[in-house]
């Protein structure tokens, strides 16, 4: 066995491992009864230590060593690549501390369910305390291993390569130009008129369409599936996809266009280059590339007028409704559908405020590694630039301000800026494949997704870890990220 | 750390990876989407291999042997009694072995589910042949591991320390007494009138009754689910047992009775020494003692007249009928859960047929590993057999025949008789608690398991492997296993 093939087949049980870690995690939040909790918690501390003893064996250095002699084809050299990152990333932490946080993350995401139902605040303090004091820990030994900022070095896990110093000068424009163009937007669209569609959708309804519209998008459902958890999310492995949405009977847009955006994930997965799927370099190429899936899709292709066009009718034959029914009509669906307003919650944001509440986050949750906050502060800082951003107020209020997310619950701490990467990516890409597919305006009309998605699979899904985020890019549009492609569609869409 | 405290804290790393492993096999059956086989296998194969080289590292002898001199608790060193036993038979297998036999099981179970759709025992034939050639080396190492036969070193591993000419006395009397009772059983029921139930059951409100006498029998849902698969069974962890059953349209009886003897499983699980829940003493005494813990819950308490008189109308609501509908008097209820007939299917077997199914199959296994039979001999041999002890033929009929269990794809050999163990233990710990507890029938007449549950309780689940399986009988009954409780309670019940 050459060094290579010891690397590829060690890999390959790490790959194995994650697989099973992975449905885990989704059975947690889709399935496990509460009391399962404390239980599952030690298991996956237990697992998770023995991915990072793999992931950190000596042998790997070794392995690494020996492929530099080695004639390696352009694919293995990159899978090499991605395994140096991936073992000098893993090497600064020891089981011990893995193991620890995965248990302490889990209480606090356990913790958290509860105290968001009862707007709890202090309840939540001593495990998110716990849990930014690890991500604290963590982010000094990773700085000390990259010679990164305590904060970048987190970042980089999320999206490799990015740099706040390069993040701050992609948001400036979006948070210099955003504050006047949702008012603008919001005056515009006071004009424009909006009839109600009722407000009681059966459950049963609601799922039905939501799994037609993922057939139309070209999900392989031998290869995936939907379920219902609190929060949606797309988790699984590439052969086995898990979607899940929520419902809500007094809203079935919501819902839908969940289960659209987390397709988009899932399209991205099962994209992934099949003859390399048990190796690091068939991953994702970073949570901003994989947001950008979501939010194309989303964002881009489903809630234009050409998409809703096509699933207009598809929606009222859902609910019984009679097609000509004007609240029905393809116009009125669209304006439901790109409505924005200002409001206290991330996830039920539209795509013009929402980079308001990223760049909040950003900026409370760089503060909090660069110890200017306590996690005792969070409240008060949120609600000044809640204030400041979007004008609304969230004193008391911890639901709909620092309750809303788990991503810091959940130790994630350098995640949220890849939201409006992603956003922006979409943009950039979406604008390139409408150039490249001049057919596609009348194709998302008949919901027909398969050049899209050809072009996506080609320029995005196929290419794993094999290539960085600007060279995807660059190759896919011609150009590195810019937030060009995003302020010019908000314009065009939300002020034609 | 004392050679005692390591092995506890190595033992709860196994029983967490197992605990991951449990989870997973249910997905696998109730979730995941037939695409995700392939990488599932692979992926089961590495985790089964990690839990065994965990199994057998020498460390354990070493922490054993150091056991030896230590004052130790009863239940700490019926936990080290437990771990000798565990380790004594894992060390005959190598990681390669374990790994090579679990995905060549799951290909076999995966291959099984498409062939019975199909009734296509030749496509069946290369997938079981390669299961059964690992099965029976696996029976050879241990033969020669233990000094067993290789038939006994496989029934050792479900019912520890039953031998096969121990079965062959206990069995016998049932052999020889079953075919005429039956016949007489038949005729006796020829004279009592059944009336119809109808033949189309909403699954939603099947679902709700299983739930209903789930919550009535004393099932803790914070702690477990309920889900539908292939084949009702009980699996998951103490922490978060997961049941399944299946639906028929046509007949709620079969998954209602599914889904309490399912609950009689959990109930164990649930009940298991919560103090010693991560270690080997904590887990289930033997599969015979488990399959007495559904069958008495199934057979003796809910198939009995008592039981259905508390639930008939439950079962009436349920769908909607009126309760004085001479159909769903209890009488004519408990006609239908009671009746007895010849059938082809060992699941959809009544109490009385149900033991000879098993003799089959532990003879033909028993062939099987013993070179008697070849794989290809199966289907001739079981037609064979059907005749001899139920007048029916399978000729041509593989679904009805040999394809129509998972056990032996699943490399299951030295399983079924435990059915039968389970049947006469059953009967045996019923027949005891009935003595000790006076008012047990007026309180199955209101829907009162509390204080059955407590007699099981404190006589099987809490002892998890403290004592063995004879000791256990012994101290709750009086006497060891035999199979005159069993007998006694056909006779009372179907020929009054």
């Amino acid at each position: 066995m050459t060094p290579y093939e010891a690397l590829e087949s060690h890999f390959k049980k790490i790959a194995d491992l994650k697989h099973i870690s992975s449905i885990m995690s989704w059975d947690e939040s889709a399935m496990m009864p509460s009391g399962g909790g404390p239980a599952r918690q030690r298991a996956m501390g237990t697992l998770s230590a023995q991915i990072h003893d793999l992931a950190t064996t000596g042998d790997i250095a070794m392995w690494l060593e020996g492929c530099a002699g080695l004639n390696l084809t352009p694919w293995q050299q990159a899978n090499v690549g991605a395994i140096q990152r991936d073992y000098n990333r893993a090497q600064c932490l020891s089981s011990a501390f893995v193991r620890e946080q995965t248990e302490a993350v889990m209480a606090s995401e356990q913790q958290w369910r509860t105290c968001r139902a009862k707007n709890d605040w202090p309840s939540m303090l001593p495990a998110l305390k716990k849990v930014v004091e690890l991500t604290r820990t963590e982010s000094k030994l990773r700085a000390d291993n990259t010679g990164l900022s305590p904060y970048d070095a987190m970042l980089d896990l999320y999206e490799p390569g990015m740099r706040s110093a390069r993040l701050d000068k992609l948001f400036a424009p979006i948070k210099a130009r955003l504050p006047s163009l949702i008012d603008q937007i919001i005056k515009h669209q006071e004009t424009r008129p909006l009839l109600p569609l009722g407000d009681d959708f059966e459950i049963d309804a609601q799922r039905s369409l939501g799994l037609n519209v993922m057939r139309v998008m070209g999900f392989d459902f031998d290869h995936g599936r939907l379920d219902t958890s609190h929060h949606p999310f797309c988790g699984g492995v590439p052969e086995d996809v898990r979607l899940t949405t929520r419902y809500d009977r007094k809203d079935f847009l919501t819902s839908l266009f969940a289960v659209i955006h987390e397709t988009g994930h899932a399209m991205y997965e099962q994209g992934r280059p099949k003859q390399w799927l048990s190796q690091p370099v068939s991953e994702a190429l970073s949570m901003g590339t994989h947001e950008s899936q979501s939010l194309l899709m989303e964002m881009q292709a489903c809630r234009s007028r050409d998409f809703i066009n096509f699933s207009a009718p598809m929606m009222a034959k859902a609910f019984g409704r009679p097609t000509h029914d004007p609240a029905w009509s393809a116009e009125n669906l669209h304006h439901h559908v790109t409505q924005v307003k200002r409001g206290l919650i991330r996830v039920d944001a539209d795509e013009a405020t929402y980079p308001l509440h990223v760049i909040l986050r950003y900026e409370l949750e760089k503060g909090l590694l660069e110890n200017e906050f306590e996690v005792e502060d969070l409240p008060t800082a949120w609600n000044e630039k809640m204030n400041q951003y979007l004008g609304l107020s969230t004193t008391g209020d911890y639901n709909n301000g620092v309750l809303q997310d788990v991503h810091w619950p959940a130790g994630l701490i350098g995640y949220f800026p890849t939201y409006t990467l992603g956003a922006m990516m979409a943009a950039q890409l979406f604008s390139s494949a409408k150039k490249t597919i001049p057919e596609l305006s009348a194709q998302l009309q008949c919901g027909d997704f398969s050049a899209l998605v050809s072009w996506l699979r080609k320029h995005v899904h196929r290419l794993g870890r094999s290539v960085g985020a600007d060279e995807l890019l660059k190759q896919a549009t011609g150009e590195v990220l810019t937030p060009d492609a995003f302020l010019a569609h908000l314009q065009q869409r939300y002020l034609p």
